[in-house]
């Protein structure tokens, strides 16, 4: 019973060239996180000296650190995480520059205008507000800037398949419903990013592939960009 | 106390166009591995009528399922998972199709030389034998085709980066062996690899990006190719 090749997909993400940057968040032990969210446990296994090599066993949440979110993470009927399109979770993409935002601000339908054009359908749309600066602080997963319901609604309607962001969801008080939005409409989300500063204005070239965890809900990820330089 | 940047380099994948292949195994509960890997948990934490969302646990090893070797797994003074250059992890492969091999058949260094000319410094190269096909067997563990020491010296002499391999591990008597010529020059491992027989004969990019696991051994990963048709 050898495992089903997935499904094959066509994709052309362009040349792809220049600086390749990390934008992914540490996995620790301890590491903060939400409090109902199970805490992550890094634990040494084995080492050279008692079985010949390092191994670890990993305790984490699937929402742990820099993750994404797949359908089901609130819809039961949604699509589980091994079953994300992998070409949405890679190429082109556009980031938002939402610097200026302070805490608990909104993030609202005009301040993603000025880009519009640029978003279309099948668009990766990284929201970048510096929030991960604040970390390892508490305050991380309560006081960040975040997204309104009214530009949730637009960013389905504007046919965004992949949306990130440096806070570590998309909205502290509607959490329920941002996500039935976003997810509703079968986007992804990738939570949880950092150092998006190093990012231009221009286009640049992302990547977030989640694990194949099986009929589950979401999975930590290394997300990483390359712009042109 | 902001996590620090990572280092950033300059890569050049080329133009990325073709047909998306998913390259990696499930990640399940009691999913099989060594005897002495600490087992496999994914754990169901909520779900949407507890706490209105799915959420999940997961328990396993950094060497679980489709994985990274980093050279720390053996090597003390050895980089870290989270250390590795992700250059070396993504971009242009060569594939090595070995599928004749059965099992505990040795791979050496003969049946590499019909590729020796495309094996040049930087190359990542990927052993294609076909055993994922026996999973979920526990003789998947302990009978494959194996990578001989003197093909793993070949290999750090010709200056792979990267060597990926659908076994899940290169050698099962000299494993320590192995995995020093391999780590110690360096190299990254990509072990438990599956379906590379819809990779065909000709140059295709890999990618295969550990989490950010600090200063561990290892990390599973989400490998895909891309294929051009």
């Amino acid at each position: 019973m050898q495992q089903e090749p997935a499904d094959q997909e066509d994709v052309d993400w362009g040349h792809v060239r220049g600086q390749l940057l990390d934008l992914s968040l540490d996995i620790y032990h301890g590491a903060p996180n939400f409090p109902m969210d199970p805490k992550p446990g890094v634990i040494p296994h084995s080492t050279t000296s008692t079985l010949g090599y390092n191994m670890t066993q990993l305790v984490i949440a699937t929402h742990q650190a820099t993750h994404m979110d797949a359908p089901y993470h609130f819809l039961d009927e949604g699509l589980t995480v091994e079953r994300v399109s992998l070409s949405a979770c890679m190429g082109p993409a556009i980031l938002a520059d939402l610097s200026h935002k302070g805490p608990r601000q909104p993030i609202d339908i005009a301040d993603l205008a000025p880009l519009a054009a640029r978003i279309v359908p099948g668009a990766r749309l990284i929201l970048r507000t510096g929030w991960d600066s604040v970390l390892p602080e508490q305050r991380y997963f309560t006081d960040f800037p975040f997204v309104t319901l009214d530009l949730a609604k637009w960013l389905v309607g504007r046919g965004v398949t992949l949306l990130g962001m440096d806070m570590p969801t998309p909205n502290p008080t509607d959490w329920k419903e941002v996500h039935l939005i976003l997810l509703g409409a079968g986007m992804v989300i990738v939570e949880g990013l950092c150092h998006l500063e190093r990012v231009g204005a221009g286009p640049f070239w992302f990547c977030a592939l989640p694990l194949r965890i099986r009929g589950r809900d979401g999975s930590p990820v290394r997300a990483i960009g390359v712009v042109a330089r």
